[in-house]
């Protein structure tokens, strides 16, 4: 599959793949763009795997061309990610109208996004027009989703009003829909407790500059039960967001933050890796920490000497 | 008086008093750290000089020596910053036990904080064993100072409901107290709503991991009503975090923290007044904004072009 092959190339680390993928992301950038971008998260045992999978089923069917991408930076190459285990999404994998990766290796969330960034881009080149991607809630992993997409959706599960322990603080406040999975079954009940509650306190504390108020919805990725309405909620930020202006804005915004995001990834990366730098760190992290030397004049310190010796 | 002119020099931008701001702030290390370093924010209008005002008298009729510095990457040199009017803090900047001193200029919050924490470390070596840090309602600046407190304080109106509208999001998540300020006369009763509405609030999203649950209090920085009950909130704090261990961690961490962030904010502003970068950016930055061309391929661009011409 052409695609596929597309974004195993952008991903690899060989300099002569490296030089072909710039390529490529050069030739199939004009025709990327056309999708609504959506970010999934939630902790583990919200039933991400199962929602995603009902939720892509419908878009499928409705006749729409899915990509559901990954971001996880604790992933290994060999273990695979959260998506990595395909039999966990088995019916949306073996259907031709959804393409689904799993997130990228690499402990560098910087290294991480910038691949499924391209990956995102090769995607909607290739005709898809709804791109999920899926995350872990723990935090700066959520923040690069969110820089990456349109609508940002917040998995959760009903329970006893202490729900959100494992979710990280200013989570919530990113999200654009905050949706209770399980609504099923004995669970309906405190579902709908939970919307209320949950909309309530949205209303206390959330404001959009774009004038969108986060919405409250329940929904069961088993029976399917409340996914059209999540998709029409979808479909009406879309529109909304459209017509003010802020749709555009916000992906303008993302591509500038995106560049000077990366720039800074690169240049990190090639500091923290020098040799003269590493040569010096540990026993400067060490005196940081207890507090006996600078951390300002150690900053300046091993700042001049990459410049001087960055070749190395 | 020394301590005034310490700051200075470290503010300074001359080259030979750089060299001597070293020096300097090698010789205070050891003396400074003896302190709680509480940060207050709040939106313009809540009261935060009045609050600062009371609060601060109250700690230096305890006998306490107060520090009170801020942060607002908006200020000028020539305009003074939030706190350069002292005539807003009459009393306390005509009071010898208290030390007052404004924002430090500068556009990039980088520098301002980094300025910030130094004169910090000064006062504390100095003497002043609890230090105060203001800043503005709107953002970054947060952020930054949560990165450089033990404490942080979220001032606040009562009102309708949505007295939150100008607060940033992420901000509530990031406090440790949330003060509701103005609690007296005909206030005194909506105040105390407030209070419980944002105490259950709090409830259902805040989670610390250092066990600490963020509190709700009311009071007058006028009247007075209420600061002592903040006072000993922030005691019990400090006594719970020094005995489970949080404390000192949490310096740690900041001062790690300080030497990565301050690394990356010198090697940008480096990279970013880099001559050979500006006659190419502006152009760049249009072609990205418009999705003509790939963020990921300019990073590098420009990455490898700064570290070829980076004595210029």
């Amino acid at each position: 599959m052409v695609l596929s092959r597309a974004i195993t190339l952008v991903e690899s680390t060989l300099p002569s793949d490296q030089t072909l993928a710039e390529e490529v992301m050069g030739e199939v950038l004009p025709f990327s763009g056309k999708s609504i971008r959506i970010g999934v998260t939630g902790v583990p045992g919200v039933g991400k795997s199962t929602f995603i999978e009902s939720f892509g089923k419908m878009l499928v069917d409705q006749g729409h061309k899915l990509a559901v991408l990954a971001i996880d930076p604790s992933s290994q190459k060999s273990r695979g990610s959260i998506l990595g285990d395909k039999t966990r999404m088995d019916s949306l994998a073996a259907d031709k109208r959804a393409y689904i990766r799993p997130s990228p290796a690499g402990s560098k969330l910087g290294g991480v996004s910038a691949r499924t960034r391209e990956a995102m881009l090769l995607c909607e080149a290739a005709g898809h027009d709804v791109i999920l991607i899926e995350t872990v809630g723990v935090g700066q992993s959520e923040i690069a989703v969110k820089g990456m997409v349109d609508f940002f959706l917040l998995l959760m599960l009903s329970g006893a009003g202490d729900e959100l322990q494992g979710i990280k603080k200013g989570i919530i406040e990113m999200c654009d829909a905050l949706v209770i999975n399980k609504a099923d079954g004995g669970n309906l009940e405190a579902a709908k407790r939970a919307k209320r509650d949950y909309a309530n306190a949205l209303h206390l504390f959330a404001v959009q500059e774009n004038g969108w108020s986060p919405k409250v919805e329940i929904c069961s990725g088993l029976s399917g039960q409340g996914l059209d309405a999540i998709w029409e909620m979808v479909q009406a930020y879309r529109e909304k967001m459209q017509s003010n202006g802020y749709f555009e804005f916000n992906r303008s915004n993302q591509r500038i933050n995106w560049m000077h995001e990366h720039i800074m990834y690169l240049i990190e990366n090639k500091l923290y890796s020098n040799q003269h730098i590493q040569l010096l760190l540990g026993n400067i992290l060490e005196k940081v920490k207890t507090g006996e030397v600078s951390p300002i004049a150690k900053a300046k310190e091993l700042v001049d000497l990459f410049l001087e010796k960055k070749s190395s």
